[in-house]
């Protein structure tokens, strides 16, 4: 299969996975067309993805690898409260993935668009001479004025967190110390399902939506480095501290019932390890109605700069953990 | 120089080097932010760069690759007749590139940038075991139903080029065949000349935006793999033939007397040598004034499919090269 018959076929199975918006040009041009709107706003994200220091291909199935690209580019658009609108794919392919990986990653990349309605508007293949790189850039709407900022934190705000924290991170240590791929664990398993939730990230697009309306999030962004290491980015673009209580973070039975069988430290795991693509954002108390029965607050604004760690294993040090 | 520290010195270099648009957010959130304006519509394009498949760190300093990185994506903006709107970058560093050579190769990317006032509003810095992955997506704007696909070449139009063709195909083959870096000619020489039209191209922005405005181009794409590959896409999208007039291509002195010395082509450097990013471009004859003093018109468009190739050499091949 030739690169021209590759992007025939890439360019039929996206328009199968989601509608272009009316007006909207997609793969084929120089360029894609989207006609722009009065009163909205465009939001515009882009990650790369390199093998050997993103993932590894040997743990990792080609469709999983697929549906993680998008997902994680795409969390960005939520963590904003936006609408993602198209999403544009560049690859520097290896000869030894061959056409079968190529399509199995394909179909894990426009499952994920399609359960959110993103067209793959464009993009890029090339050859790659050892390594996969990949790269993905999404756009994305809101009204004017309505997205949400690290920025926009105050004092006496509640920290939340749109659901359980840990499972990537855990699913992943999983991986290293074993060796082995997911599809290792027996179908249903603890290990399985924390492995699982590594693989395949959810972006959080509604949830996301509605903390951006009226009145909604002060502040907003998504998990992909810990909370430990993410909340610091809020208190820093706005000019504020944290108090945290480690106790209150909500961790899965799957991920403590794991941690408990190897003795890891869960609130360690849910603190610092990554990609769990969870939004983070805080909301005034009065605001407090707001929270979906899966979010949890976890602590709240307070003046200064920093984190105070209020509670947990006082001889741990969690990214400069000190007892309150 | 940590990584935050990097970033935040692009911050700044990038705000020194364009202005970012009224109410747009750049670096430094989950996404970027720009405005959308009323009967407008935006132009997205993405291209991957790899390292041993696009250029060759030993042949090409650290700010023409910043500065080509830039120029052929926006090229794609103005090969739609757009204004470029903002860019952004994502780039896997091998640690063997050192703070210098990042500062050079950001200084040649905004250099390119700050000339067409396109603001570098994000992107992705990672690291990378071993090659250099450049990704480079870049936005721009035209007014609604304004921009100018491949589709919309009609039989009887002029097939037209915005200056010399095979320049940088010629500056390519000095430095495949001599196996030296381009700073080894001597300032000012013939080759030197070729060397840098191959190192910074230019896109042609005001001449594209001047072509889709009013009864202008009828098809437009820019050339990147030579006009022998690139016209066939805008004659198979726009379902015509071509009559393309070998003796008409336009050429640089340095670039004739170049082949002469070496007994190369220039004929298939023009139609075969890609990289030029000049505009390739169709026009009712009755437009034949909007031509610019640079411009030539190098065949028509006739019914039918393929190119017929009149007069030239007729015992080469230009890619199916036939005597007509």
């Amino acid at each position: 299969m030739g690169e021209f018959e590759f992007i025939e076929k890439i360019k039929k199975a996206s328009l199968e996975a989601a509608d272009l918006p009316e007006g909207a040009l997609g793969i084929g041009d120089d360029c894609a067309v989207i006609p722009q709107e009065r009163d909205m706003e465009t939001l515009v994200s882009t990650d790369m993805l390199m093998e050997g220091v993103h993932f590894r291909l040997e743990w990792m199935d080609a469709e999983s690898l697929g549906w993680k690209s998008a997902a994680v580019n795409i969390s960005d658009i939520a963590a904003m409260g936006g609408k993602p609108a198209g999403i544009f794919l560049a690859a520097s392919l290896p000869s030894s993935l061959d056409e079968k990986w190529r399509m199995e990653f394909m179909n894990g990349f426009l499952k994920l668009c399609s359960e959110y309605d993103v067209p793959l508007l464009g993009g890029d293949t090339t050859s790659s001479p050892d390594r996969l790189c990949i790269s993905v850039t999404v756009l994305g709407k809101c009204p004017k004025g309505h997205s949400i900022k690290r920025s926009g934190a105050k004092p006496g705000d509640l920290i939340c967190v749109s659901g359980p924290l840990g499972d990537s991170g855990t699913g992943l240590k999983l991986l290293q110390e074993s060796s082995l791929t997911g599809r290792a664990y027996s179908s249903g398993s603890d290990e399985d399902y924390l492995v699982h939730k590594h693989f395949r990230p959810i972006p959080k697009v509604k949830e996301g939506m509605a903390l951006a309306a009226e009145g909604g999030a002060h502040a907003m962004m998504d998990i992909s480095d810990g909370v430990a290491s993410d909340l610091r980015h809020i208190l820093k673009a706005s000019g504020v501290g944290a108090r945290v209580y480690p106790e209150r973070l909500p961790m899965s039975e799957q991920m403590k019932r794991v941690c408990a069988a190897r003795a890891w430290d869960p609130v360690e795991l849910a603190l610092c390890g990554g990609e769990d693509y969870q939004l983070l954002y805080t909301l005034s108390p009065l605001e407090r109605d707001r929270l979906a029965p899966e979010d949890f607050v976890i602590g709240e604004i307070i003046p200064g700069e920093g984190i105070l760690w209020d509670g947990g294993n006082p001889d741990k040090e969690y990214m400069g953990y000190r007892h309150f």
